[in-house]
């Protein structure tokens, strides 16, 4: 199979497009026509074979929108809205077209959920299969939420109780609309990833402020270790103004204090920053 | 060593800054300030150990070099002014701190050169390093250059003799400036990276006329066979009217006619379509 020939295989899938892609694959690069008094977006993620996914129990779907999801996730953790995205995609000797089409189909019906184009990317192969995704997501200038601008006194949520849920971890949904609800209240914001406990390490020591935890919600079947330092949550977590609206489904999990060195505790225990560090397992 | 340690190695390194950037690396998705009144363009390519390259003889800052070229010799050939990039890394086991350390200095040291801002990206790890770097490029709006608008009676150049070349491959050098010159009198464009008669088979195609070659300049030591076919050139190839003025060292191989089956020939003789294919070698 050639790269002209699986271009044209991708090409005949249904996929969401855009007025602003003026011009997609095809060409040495996309053209993109940003919308006036918009900030952009970007952010990137890789998803290996033998790192991020084993097939099975990932069927070729689940990789391309769990790759998606991920990326979007980040997008819905900056308040954003999704606009588009460039793939990437390495394929091993033993994905072969059927693999292809799978895979793209997974990716293009997440994309279709929320209007995401695909602009461009690059076909190789190797050994393992290696893809990697860049989504760039609009926002009104200035409006974006960064994990830097938390406050003593705010209030500090999670948008569900957390813990590793397999069908979660291997269809993960991005909290796209709860995150452009966010930009109305929220004083700062991130996506848990790599477990609550060192992302909300992240955060404090970004925004310079400390954590006091008074609760920790437990998804049903999951143990208190695992909501804390498990990963792969894929939920929102900020802080926002106690007296602020809070969206439906936040669950309140403390408060943000002054800056010092035990940055996180819980119920005045020090919660260590431990959780997934790809490259301190 | 952890992904906070590696992250802190990096931004102590040299690097150029933007206006534009909002927010850099550190937080869910980096932050992008579009100009008003420019298009963006967004290519992407990989660059993977035992596809793309092999240690040795590339040295690890030939690779970051690489890498970042060949995405600004996309941005080139759509006569964009390059202004961030992207930089997603996977680490191999043997790919420690010096090795990182030697790789973004040689990718910072060529972003140097145009100003391509480091906005964000993703570190992981694997069996074998894998690198894909996306590269966004600003271009007044509608003035891209593209692949599928040259006109029958233009005449057909390239920028320099073509063929191997083992330090223009280990090193190339994006023809950035020329590409913004090409802005005023190209009327199609694109970068010469698979092998002259493949490229100019797709801009053919992608534009619906044919090519009449009459000359194919071939660099001193390379064979016409290797200008032809070889690739990695990472020259430019554009159409233009025969009466407008070239840029300096165009050289002119030929002119633009009618679409039809015999999409390239040289002096009559028809060109094959092969070149570098991934999929198809």
């Amino acid at each position: 199979v050639t790269e002209a020939e699986l271009l044209k295989l991708i090409s005949t899938l249904p996929q969401p497009a855009s007025a602003q892609l003026i011009r997609g694959i095809g060409d040495d690069a996309a053209i993109w026509r940003p919308k006036p008094g918009e900030d952009l977006v970007f952010t990137t993620d890789f998803l290996i074979e033998g790192v991020h996914f084993t097939v099975p129990p990932y069927s070729p779907a689940d990789i391309g929108h769990k790759l998606l999801a991920r990326g979007l996730s980040d997008i819905a953790a900056m308040g954003a809205e999704p606009r588009f995205c460039l793939l990437s995609l390495a394929l091993s000797p033993a994905a072969g077209p059927r693999w292809v089409k799978a895979f793209y189909t997974g990716l293009f019906n997440l994309a279709s959920r929320y209007n995401v184009a695909l602009a461009g990317g690059d076909l190789s192969h190797t050994d393992k299969i290696a893809s990697d995704i860049v989504v760039c997501g609009a926002v009104p200038r200035s409006k974006a939420l960064r994990r830097d601008t938390a406050k003593p006194g705010d209030a500090i949520y999670v948008s569900a109780p957390l813990g590793r849920d397999w069908s979660r971890y291997r269809r993960p949904e991005p909290r796209i609309e709860l995150g452009l609800q966010l930009r109305e209240t929220a004083t700062a914001a991130m996506d848990v990833t790599d477990g609550l406990a060192l992302d909300l390490h992240r955060l404090c020591e970004a925004s310079d402020v400390s954590a006091e935890l008074t609760n920790i919600p437990v998804r049903r079947g999951a143990t208190q270790d695992q909501a804390l330092y498990g990963g792969e949550d894929y939920e929102l977590l900020w802080t926002a103004p106690p007296q602020a609206a809070e969206p439906r489904g936040a669950i309140r999990i403390g408060t943000v204090a002054k800056g010092r060195r035990d940055r996180v505790a819980l119920n005045a225990v020090p919660v260590p920053a431990k959780g997934y560090d790809h490259f301190n397992k």
